[in-house]
């Protein structure tokens, strides 16, 4: 008998948009969420606490599959888990890298995977030697718990970091923390990917991301401006971490490209990543089903792109009022184009609340189709 | 405040597939069933008897417009509702035709559109004359509770319909029969439109359709060999029929094409239909997208093709056991352009299990690949 029903522990965006490919191909979706009124509410099925593994496994014995909208399910639960025979995808051994990015780097390293000058640092000594040594700055990372830019600080000097560096500081983070070179990068790239347990795996066309605030703004696909070799090598680097790592499902390799022409590896996401979202009009496979399909151990879908470019930008809460969706009469009027989500959220300033993809052959046409509606959606 | 809340009446395949784009927009959907397990039990809040007004009403009540999986709601509860206040769409006065089908050819006809020639039969005396008036042969319809092939019949002498000619056949569809004359036609064609109360209509580019046994079998975007004029005289009859009838919502309006180009009107569907479902993935913007746009006078979406062609071909039942899932695995792996469409229902012989479409350049591909995929599953 076929394996067809999905379990999503995390009720967020993600989990609510692998909800539309489960019911296009008839595929059971369940979701564990943190709360009734999640943004995956349509599909939830259960609420508890993700750390609990009794709630976990009760949920697990409804479905065939465990997956993730987020990352943050403890070790010891998956472990517990796979132990009682949970097929959980993507699995433990993967997933401890993405939950700790001091391991991350530890293991890209032994891979020999290209990536930020980085030390692991324990002591104040620790990181004024890493300062002197890379120009008398770095980007500092808590190596667990941080995401959308929180636990990452750029420092200058000890003083920048006192607080994490005390021992009450460096205890909640596991010991240590983790410093990474700044990087002088041109632009940040994201290569997403998907890859089953059997070994089949598929790149979509690198993208070009922009961050705002350490949140991710803005995705055109494919990248511009890139030359046929960058586009190989970034797909050989998202194979070599996939498969050097274990990954199953959709992974999101984010990207710095130097001066150089060089790509490092920034940060690693085992699941579908907002890097990918272009791809549910922008790909004929979304990221989403292409998730569902990669954990199921299905045949992957075809990643050609449906036009010429694809656009995303982020709709960013404002305030606790604007939901984007009670303007939408007034702006799909003037933007026929747009394809515009939005997920459910009570609004709160700086929230994930939606995205507007733009597929053309105009490039020029789907950046300026999909800025101006997503202003005129902050606006209504 | 926006309206939002869309109430679906009914649990088929075309409400789960308006869920899609509800999850997408950030609309809200409800729907109400008939059972438990509907193919929309995903958005199911309520499961009860549509004929029941008390029932229908309270479901209104958690909704801002209500709107329709299928044309059997009793037109004196659609009357109450309205009674009461609630937006309806498409509003009784359109539904009223869709539910009766020599009500429709009256009202077609003081339109002024073009149809084939018919009769409204009350007795075996009219039949016969109007089988001498038309070559001896015509298609006999009971004007209510038809679809996809039943309450049709081709009629050649008054003993093919003497049960429905009984005192007691005549009485239970409205005591009268709706005869038409049988159009040698070249071909069947469809044009899908939508409309929006406050005015605005579009349509999609006309389709071709290949019924087999009464059911929608293959759907060709767009239509093949077919002039510019027709395409526009198509889109002409759509929107005469949605201005004249007062559709709102979606509008597929079935038509034959005679041998020397003419085209006539066969049936009407006010709801996302069969041979829209080509759109999900072939279209801009889906027909099940913009029934949701459309019903909550929100701004229709473009109806541009995302690629030279899109086939689809239905999934029918074959037997009590294949649910076109379990296949998956093997099928997927050697059609990656197909999209597997499944709707969740228990499998039964003829049954509409679910569709497959393939949108490309090449309409060879299209078709050929479509025809495999669904061949495959059929043996999967």
């Amino acid at each position: 008998m076929a394996k067809t029903r999905i379990g999503v522990i995390g009720g967020g965006q993600l989990a609510r948009m692998m909800v539309v490919p489960a019911i296009e191909l008839g595929l059971e979706i369940k979701v564990f969420a943190e709360t009734e009124d999640s943004s995956a509410k349509v599909a939830t099925t259960m609420v508890g606490d993700y750390t609990n593994i009794d709630s976990i496994a009760a949920f697990a014995d409804t479905v065939d599959v465990i997956t993730f909208d987020h990352e943050h399910v403890p070790l010891a639960v998956l472990l517990e888990l796979e132990a009682r025979g949970v097929s959980v995808q993507p699995p433990s051994r993967a997933l401890e890298f993405a939950q700790n990015k001091l391991q991350m780097r530890k293991r890209l390293g032994e891979l020999g995977l290209p990536m930020p000058v980085w030390a692991e640092i324990r002591t104040a000594a620790e990181l004024e030697e890493f300062l002197v040594d890379n120009g008398g700055v770095c980007i500092l990372k808590t190596p667990i718990g941080g995401y959308d830019g929180k636990g990452v600080r750029v420092v200058r000097n000890i003083d920048d970091a006192s607080d994490w560096l005390s021992a009450e500081g460096l205890a909640s983070v596991g010991g240590s923390l983790l410093a990474e070179e700044k990087v002088d990068f041109v632009r940040e790239l994201a290569q997403l990917s998907a890859r089953r347990p059997s070994g089949d795996f598929k790149v979509w066309p690198l993208v070009q991301t922009t961050q705002k605030g350490g949140v991710c703004a803005e995705v055109i696909c494919p990248a511009p401006n890139t030359s046929v070799a960058t586009f190989a090598h970034a797909a050989q680097i998202a194979r070599d971490v996939a498969e050097g790592i274990g990954v199953t499902g959709v992974l999101a390799v984010e990207m710095f490209e130097t001066q150089t022409g060089r790509l490092l590896i920034n940060e690693l996401a085992m699941r579908p990543h907002n890097s990918g979202h272009f791809s549910i009009e922008g790909s004929a496979t979304s990221q989403f089903e292409q998730h569902l399909r990669a954990v199921l151990d299905l045949p992957l879908g075809s990643t050609e792109s449906r036009a010429g470019n694809s656009v995303m930008v982020n709709l960013l809460g404002v305030d606790d009022k604007n939901d984007f969706v009670s303007g939408l009469g007034s702006v799909l009027n003037s933007h026929p184009q747009a394809k515009v989500h939005t997920y459910g959220k009570s609004p709160r300033k700086g929230r994930k609340m939606g995205h507007i993809t733009v597929v053309s052959d105009d490039l020029e046409f789907a950046m300026a189709e999909s800025h101006a509606t997503a202003a005129a959606l902050l606006d209504a």
